[in-house]
């Protein structure tokens, strides 16, 4: 894992090397500037993929000699046999202090992990404030992902950030994710008539004798045709047969995907036709999908005519069929079913989660803060791009209501800000304006995760941080939880760091 | 890697199978509807990858057992051991003809393989397009990318599509593109007065004694602060240091990055004394890098200082020191770049290349296109979402310049269209219509890369295809090339397909 890293990083570490400084000690700060997507939140992930690299963190033979070819000839041999006995056994993360020279070669791998894990499980959170939190949510971009690892990561940090399941199924094989699935157009599109169903017999489920299915469903769909008085030399035959083979083959779970020919000519006649066979055989259809056209007035019309049938037919279950869509969800299309109504249970996300299209990458940087006990402070044009200096300890502040209203950085040495005390601050983007705030209560976000090498706490299931992260959304308040326009969350400094970083910006202007 | 699926396709796999038409023949096609970014062309990427993939289709004995546990439990054991000894050895690509269980099962795989390939390469391509031929450009988005993977797959992709270099060290040695790099801010931080450089000597080029290189450059810097007319009191003494520790550790490599504090009154001069001092020791500076405000204005500004500096101190190769940038540069940047008139000669590209933010996915799709030697059509709601029916040869017809004017589809059983003929088409968008076209040139695109399990024939080196794209670049005409409102490129059908597609159309209507 160690070659994962920008080449400039390796000269700057021989760089290092040559000046005798790759053991100073050093601290670096990961950090954004601003939150993704024009939201006041995100959720930070990655850290257990961070770990793991951590812990792996060796330079091979094989990359001492790849390392060897693209350095300058006259880069010394001993440098290549330092970087062989290399190891992070002196470092944690995500502040991340040790050996200057580590310290500076950890950079792209801790950003390549942290960036997009933290963006993914921001967007999924997003989707999930949208759906409300009944609504099932499937992640299915595994065709859109950067490649087999991209979609890995995009399953893994959607359902961090609260999907329910993902269509992937080497995500569900590796991480234990639920998976589901059922038909796709081509399915459908593969069958012409009723006369290609194989096997065509099917059990009741309380036992007794097989049943032609076929047969079944067609005497089934002459009734569904009258009742919602549609043609039945309009239906397709082969969708049909598709529904009746995926019948046959998963009784217990039946799902139609309704729109590969016309919805309300064929696909739903179609579909009730083999749920109403089904159900007379005592088997219950688990769904319905569509995946093109206006879904939220479509599952409005689709959820009548299943009411229609469960009255008709009497079939009580039958009017709750779940509904579900897909084809290009995005934020805006969430908006616009709240906004016109609909019947939809769940929703497939592919595209839009995975790549982010609002945002499609976070902007993680990564900082040297402070070298030999000395504070760092880069300056340049761009004001913003300005960094803050010093090891540092950050506080989370929550006010009455238990709401957090402020991230605030202190330097490492100053006392824990008191709970119920008032506390002068500087908030990044106003630094000249003093604030007093007083905090209810105080929580420290550090937590020493990696030292000596080791992992030092054991690291939280997947389940265990999708829950974490859904908790930490619900203790935001409504303004800052908002997706449009949110108040902004503060992120101050103390006095005393304040003071640091004025005189660091006079001593170096 | 056979597991890399979505779960239907494992469910449409059983149902077929419990049908007993797994082993039907079938075909499917892999395509786009839109070109990318609005514009009228794309390359596609991926094929090697999807080979590889394809040779190593198997699903191994953990790959069942999981799979056991996430299809219902009515499942047939006698299905699990099928698909434990399933192959690819009955299927080619990206037109893939083969037994209908497996051409369904490879869906997604080969939408994974390809469609962030040939995304990434084309958006490289346009960078490439804007850049011009002479300008360097470097990848660099592995902090951006959706993880590791990701990131290789920008760098090998970006490649393909023209660029020149990458900063990630394990694309280089997986794939063996030149990488590049220097140094960052943090590096520059990390000094804070002359004192810390170590070791201080150089010895000249030509040989002789070696020289106290800080001595050497604060003397150029007191020079150089005369000429240029800025106060050596302004000048950071940390950013000196770093330079002057860099230029010992590398002196026939060395790079300044100018903008950690201010770029004219402290970068500039520093790099220029630094450089002047190597020279005098007879090694040439590299280049200057910028990562921060107007980067055109700013390059015009520092080639007049190099010119300066090449004229007083009578250093004719001074003048042409490369100057190369980055921070967030997209297709906007270049564009401006060429408006506003600059000296780069070196771009980096990070974010806006990997993540493609104005589009950032292709929107493959994969869809039987024949089973069991019957046309396959899916009719939607959504026009734009029918399929042509029927496997096919696709040809694409030159013009008497040389261009290719139009990609013609064609059923397989047709005779090829012949140079010179006049053909009747209908193209895509506009069916109704009839057009005549006379090609001076046809070439087949289809060609069988894989065959009974086996790749058939030897694969382009990464080279190659970087050459290959840039060739057929070449060849488009300047109305399809050119990045906004190009002419769109027509993809049209033959007569017989057309009239095969409204039988179809008539026959499910």
């Amino acid at each position: 894992m160690a070659p994962l890293a920008d080449l400039y990083q390796l000269t700057m570490a021989y760089g290092h090397w040559r000046a005798g400084r790759h053991r100073a000690p050093a601290a670096a700060e990961l950090f954004f500037r601003r939150g993704p997507f024009r939201g006041a939140f995100a959720l930070g992930a990655g850290l257990a993929e961070g770990l793991r690299c951590l812990r792996a963190f060796r330079f091979s033979a094989a990359d001492v000699a790849y390392l060897r070819s693209v350095l300058p000839s006259t880069t010394e041999d001993a440098f290549f046999d330092y970087l062989a006995t290399l190891d992070t056994s002196e470092v944690p993360f995500l502040q991340v202090k040790g050996p200057l020279l580590v310290v500076q070669l950890l950079e792209t791998m801790l950003l390549c992990l942290v960036n997009y894990a933290s963006l993914v499980a921001t967007n999924a959170a997003r989707f999930r404030l949208l759906a409300g939190p009944d609504v099932k949510l499937m992640e299915m971009g595994l065709r859109r992902a950067q490649g087999p690892d991209g979609a890995l990561s995009a399953s893994k940090y959607s359902y961090i950030g609260g999907f329910d399941c993902t269509s992937n199924i080497l995500a569900g094989k590796l991480y234990g994710i639920p998976v589901r699935g059922t038909i796709a157009h081509s399915f459908i599109m593969s069958f012409t008539s009723l006369e290609e169903v194989q096997p065509r017999e099917l059990s009741p489920l309380a036992g007794g004798d097989p049943v032609d299915l076929p047969a079944l469903a067609s005497s089934w769909l002459g009734r569904v045709c009258e009742v919602l008085q549609t043609p039945l030399e309009k239906v397709n035959q082969g969708e049909l047969a598709a529904f009746v083979s995926y019948a046959v083959t998963f009784p217990r779970d039946f799902q139609g995907l309704l729109d590969t020919y016309c919805v309300r000519r064929s696909g739903l006649p179609n579909f009730c036709a083999v749920a109403l066979a089904l159900h007379q055989l005592g088997y219950r259809a688990i769904g319905v999908r569509l995946d093109s056209g206006d879904l939220a007035q479509q599952s409005k019309e689709i959820r009548q005519v299943l009411r229609t049938c469960a009255d008709r037919f009497q079939v009580p279950w039958f009017g709750t069929i779940p509904i579900a869509v897909s084809n290009d969800i995005s934020e805006q299309s969430l908006e616009e079913f709240s906004r016109e109504g609909s019947e939809i249970d769940m929703i497939g996300v592919g595209t839009n989660l995975v790549t982010c299209p609002l945002q499609p990458s976070l902007g993680c940087v990564y900082k040297l803060v402070e070298v030999n006990g000395s504070p760092c402070l880069k300056l340049t044009e761009d004001e913003e791009k300005m960094t803050i200096p010093g090891t540092k300890m950050i506080y989370r502040l929550h006010d009455a209501a238990g709401h957090p209203f402020m991230d605030l950085m202190a330097l490492e040495k100053e006392p824990s800000p008191c709970a119920g005390q008032e506390l002068v601050v500087h908030v990044l983007g106003h630094l000249d304006e003093a604030r007093t705030v007083v905090p209810t209560t105080v929580e420290s976000l550090h937590r020493t995760y990696f030292r000596d090498g080791q992992v030092r706490e054991p690291l939280p299931s997947l389940l265990e941080v999708r829950n974490h992260a859904q908790m930490s959304l619900n203790l935001l308040s409504p303004a800052h939880r908002q997706l449009h326009e949110p108040q902004p969350y503060p992120v101050a400094i103390t006095e005393q760091l304040h003071r640091l970083l004025t005189e660091l910006q006079q001593d170096r202007r």
